[in-house]
C-alpha cells in the first residue's frame, strides 16, 4: 500500500506546524498542493520535489497525488490550516477507491479559527460555528440561513473566505443577516494573514465590521452575547456565570 | 514583563503538538495545569517543574500560574487540545489585569474536533458547529437550543464533553433533540481517546448513537445531510454539488 498523507500545515509558519506534519513533509518523496500553500512549504523545505496546481483544480490536484503514489512514491498533499476543515481530506478519501494501490491518511493541523483566535485572545472559548462565505459550492441562501441560525443560537461565529474579488460585498451581506438578530455593538475581531509576515489583528464592533473590506487571508470572528473586550483582546467566557463559584 | 504562555498541547501525544508549543514547554521554568493534562506532558518532559490542580479549580490554577510568573519564572499553562476552545486562555486573559507584571500569550493547538475528525476521515469538511454538552456553566436549555438550531442549519456538529458520571444520559437527550430535525440514519462518528494509547474510532447512525454510552474522552461527530460513509470513513463533502464541475 502506498501511503498518501493529507497534511494540515497550520496557518503557514513552521512554528505552528505539528511535529507529525513536519516529520511527514521531511520524509516524503513528493509534496503536492495548491500553488500558494506549496510556496509556504518551499520556504521551510526548499529541497523537496513539488507538484502544484492553481485554485479550483482540486480534483486534478488529488489525482496528481494519487498518480505519484501509484508509481510508488510517498506523497504528502498539503492543505493550509487543517486537512479536513474546508481542506482536501474529504475529496482524497472519496477518490481513494479509484486507486486501489494507495491509502489516504489524514494529518490534522491548526486551522485559522484557532490560530486567528489565539492572536485575538479567546474568541471561541465557548460553543461556536465555523461558516464559509464562499458560495462556489454552497447556495448563498444556505449560507445566510446558517448565519441567522448560528446567531439565534448565541454561538460565537468564525467566518472563513469572507471576501474575494468577485465576492467583495459578501461580508457586508453577512453582517446584515447578523444585525437582524444582534445589535451593532457586538464585539467582533479580525485576524489578518495569521502565521505570515503581514500578520495582524483588530477588534471592532459588528457595525464597524459591516463597513470593512477584508482580503481572502482574513479570518473574521463574531462574539456571542457574553463576549467582551479585555484590555485589547477578545474573550468569550467558558460559561454563562451560572454556578460560576463552583468552578473556582 | 513576565510572559505566561497558555499552551494548547493537542490531543495528548507529542506528535500532534506544534513546534512552538514544544519549544515553549522545553524552555519554560514551570508548567502548570489540570492533573490529567500535566500527566500527559510529564511523559514528554519528565524533568520539568510542575504545579497542578484537580478539575473545577480553574481560577485557582490560573492564579497559581500568575503567582509563579510574578516571582520572575517563565510559566506555561497547559490545556489539552487548543488553548482557547473550552480552554484556559479566556480566564487567563480576564485575570491578567490583576497581575500587572505578567503578560499572557496564547499558543493554539489541535483541538479534539480536528484530531478526532482526522481519525474518522473528514467529518468537518464543510460548515460546522462545536457544542459542549457540559451544563456546569451553561443552562441545559441553551445547549438543547443550540443543538436544534445547528441541526436546522444543516451544519455538521461536533460534541465535546458528551458524558460524565453525573451526566450519563446527556448524549441520549442530545440525540433526541437532533432526531426531532433529522432522521435516525444520519451518519455519525465517535473518536475515542485521540492521541492516547486507547485511541479508536467508530462510524454509526444517529439512532445507534442514541443508545451508546461514551466516556468523557470521546468526541462525537454528527454529519450534515450530505455526509456519507466512504469505505469505512466519514466524509462531509466541501459543497452541495452545485457548480461542482467548475472546481475540477
Amino acid at each position: 500500500m502506498n501511503k498518501i498523507y493529507v497534511v494540515g500545515i497550520g496557518p503557514g509558519g513552521e512554528a505552528q506546524m505539528t511535529l507529525e506534519a513536519r516529520r511527514i513533509l521531511e520524509s516524503c518523496d513528493i509534496i503536492v498542493g495548491y500553488t500558494v500553500y506549496v510556496a509556504l512549504v518551499k520556504r521551510i523545505f526548499p529541497d523537496k520535489r513539488y507538484r502544484e496546481t492553481p485554485m479550483r483544480r482540486e480534483a486534478e490536484r488529488c489525482r496528481m497525488a494519487f498518480e505519484e503514489a501509484e508509481k510508488g512514491y510517498s506523497v504528502a498533499m498539503v492543505c493550509s490550516g487543517d486537512a479536513g476543515v474546508y481542506g482536501m481530506a474529504g475529496l482524497m478519501i472519496e477518490l481513494e477507491e479509484e486507486y486501489p494501490g494507495s491509502q489516504v491518511e489524514v494529518v490534522p493541523g491548526v486551522t485559522a479559527a484557532l490560530a486567528g483566535g489565539a492572536l485575538l485572545g479567546a474568541p471561541l472559548g465557548h460553543d461556536f460555528a465555523v461558516i464559509s462565505l464562499s458560495d462556489l459550492l454552497t447556495p448563498w441562501e444556505l449560507i445566510e440561513k446558517r448565519l441567522h441560525l448560528a446567531a439565534m443560537a448565541d454561538m460565537a461565529i468564525c467566518l472563513y473566505n469572507p471576501s474575494s474579488r468577485k465576492r467583495w460585498d459578501y461580508l457586508k451581506r453577512a453582517c446584515d443577516v447578523l444585525l437582524g438578530v444582534m445589535d451593532g455593538g457586538r464585539v467582533c475581531g479580525l485576524a489578518y494573514s495569521v502565521g505570515r509576515d503581514a500578520q495582524g489583528q483588530e477588534l471592532l464592533t459588528l457595525s464597524e465590521l459591516r463597513e470593512r473590506q477584508v482580503d481572502m487571508f482574513t479570518t473574521v470572528f463574531i462574539g456571542n452575547s457574553q463576549t467582551r473586550r479585555c484590555h485589547g483582546r477578545m474573550v468569550t467566557p467558558r460559561g454563562y456565570g451560572i454556578k460560576r463559584g463552583s468552578s473556582d
